[in-house]
């Protein structure tokens, strides 16, 4: 048999049943598409074109005819899966936490750092199966946001507060969401069971654990790290502060940024508007800038309200280090599922291919 | 007649019933009381405690035994019948923008500047009636978190992202959401009207206009100009990002703080922990901090997620000039009605003296 199977880990939840939806826009035949999950939800029928998949139960032969294995389940599950996967001659590319600051393990955005995968000590890569990781949602909305000015300018600073949507904590967070919405609209309420706190009509502290000492939680530690890892730049200074909000699926932020030297507007413009993977929504006459909902289902992120700070003294001459923006992005596609899958064309552009790149991206809103 | 009448204009809209609640919360005689709206609104009946008040229509003779007016309605209302409440000799209380930056009306926020009204060029205001603004309620979220800390170690610059609550928009808003998330649940969608994006499962640049040249939104202007005017510092740079998140009464900030001198944790949280009207609910070990469902209904600003910034390089030091807090409150109760209340009861204490003063204050959650 021939190795040309994608294997998807974690096939029944948010993030593997939207790779598998990618693979399938993307025209990969259906036959070379594996889906699996614990044997509990084993059996399941994934609803795609032409037909519907079924999911197999993820074991140890599951990788035999693998060129790809992408992990969209647990740090566990990839911790305990994905050297088997490698063993057994498949590509790993983990969405999970498990490896991303691992030294000898890439993390990688394609259109940042993407060229790494073929250069300097990652040159085997190409050659032989690698485990490559996923950048967390959002590092991967702060970067492709950020990336075209700091290519072009540098990046000293970063404050950034998000808006993240229920989607990040997986499928049953989305049902919690909607059946709590629900259950207000009856005029009863339902006890929280993935969040500790109530998601619908409220924002609360993002729910990864808040390291005791330093008071900076999960998601923001994972910024700070993995941004600085992908850039590679330890100096550079992030500021997170990460918020979930009643959002079903795409995550906005609110950025400030310090760049290394000054700009006008114009010069940021330009820098955005050739961003790769980057849209800009800016209409300041109507009020029209990204939402979360303008970028769900899209694989583009979308940036907008870019100004200078208002309060910068160096302003009256036109020019600012400081510059602040609003970016949103489907935190299933671009910030879990679909960079992984890019991840993969990138590196194995042949086993990855379907139909035509121009048909690879989805439309952008007018 | 003697003149001891509180009236309160806009007396159907969401803040002018909340206004409306406070009084009778605090035990201010009924008939002391004088509720006044629109043609069209009049011979509604608010339901409170112990029987139903009837709004009566606005006219140029409504404040004839007013001892106090509080303006609940729009800036083109206050514009027009404020200085109608002045002549006839009310206080006026001004919840709107129309004569907040007007250098001759004082902008008050008790906790922070009310000893102002009784010192330099406001002395006559204690002697006769004037009109005093409320401010914005952002701004008062912003000002009332981080006042412990400016009086102790001085500010330089804030950034602030904010999750600001649809009520901000009137009852009208409220109602939008509500609608929405319903329509949601019957598979169906409502054409937003209030807003221009839809507001459920969704968050958006805030619904001021956004300045042509400049990018920056009303709100956010309020919140740096309304800013300066109370602490009295123009030299305050303010970075504010304003957005609307899908909650129905209470704001959120996400806040990082600049002082003008380093601090150690423990000195930032006695700061706090001694600041009047805030509570700090802080609990790393359970993730519990200040949400909007938290803050709905009570009298307090909630601050938490108290930290240094995690890539200040001079943090090895333990002291640290940049702080990250998040901040909640109430934005129809101290954003809005409670605050206007507090600055006519440290004014006129002996007209708005219902009850005792312990009863005064919501008390805090746990």
């Amino acid at each position: 048999m021939s190795r040309d199977h994608i294997v998807i880990v974690g096939a029944t939840g948010a993030v593997g049943r939207e790779a598998i939806r990618i693979l399938s826009q993307r025209g990969v035949p259906q036959d070379r598409i594996v889906a699996l999950a614990s044997e509990r939800s084993a059996g399941t029928l994934l609803n795609i074109h032409p037909q519907p998949l079924t999911v197999s139960p993820l074991t140890t032969t599951s990788f035999d005819n693998a060129a790809v294995a992408i992990f969209c389940a647990s740090a566990d599950v990839s911790r305990t899966y994905a050297p088997i996967a490698l063993a057994a001659g498949a590509t790993v590319i983990d969405n999970s936490s498990a490896f991303r600051m691992d030294p000898l393990v890439p993390l990688i955005i394609p259109e940042i750092n993407g060229a790494s995968l073929f250069s300097g000590s990652n040159s085997s890569i190409a050659h032989r199966p690698a485990i490559i990781a996923n950048p967390n949602c959002s590092t991967i909305l702060l970067l492709m946001a950020l990336e075209p000015l700091r290519a072009r300018f540098g990046i000293e600073a970063i404050d950034v507060a998000t808006y993240q949507a229920v989607s990040g904590a997986g499928a049953a967070a989305i049902d919690e969401l909607l059946h709590q919405v629900q259950a207000h609209a009856q005029g009863t309420s339902i006890t929280p069971e993935v969040f500790r706190e109530p998601c619908a009509f409220n924002v609360f502290s993002h729910d990864t654990p808040t390291d005791p000492h330093s008071g900076v939680n999960g998601e923001e530690r994972k910024m700070i790290d993995e941004s600085r890892k992908i850039w590679s730049d330890s100096s550079i200074r992030i500021t997170p502060t990460c918020i979930r909000v009643p959002v079903v699926r795409a995550h906005t932020q609110a950025i400030t940024v310090t760049l290394k030297s000054s700009a006008k507007e114009s010069q940021v413009r330009a820098a955005l508007l050739a961003g790769r993977g980057v849209h800009i929504i800016d209409d300041r006459a109507s009020n029209s800038f990204p939402t979360p909902l303008k970028a769900a289902d899209i694989d583009h992120v979308l940036v907008g309200r870019i100004r200078p700070d208002p309060c910068d003294p160096a302003l009256h001459s036109g020019q600012s280090k400081r510059w602040c923006l609003i970016a949103s992005m489907d935190q299933l596609r671009k910030g879990a599922a679909l960079n992984a899958i890019q991840i993969a064309e990138h590196l194995l552009p042949r086993i990855m291919s379907g139909t035509s790149r121009a048909e690879r991206t989805t439309p952008v809103p007018a």
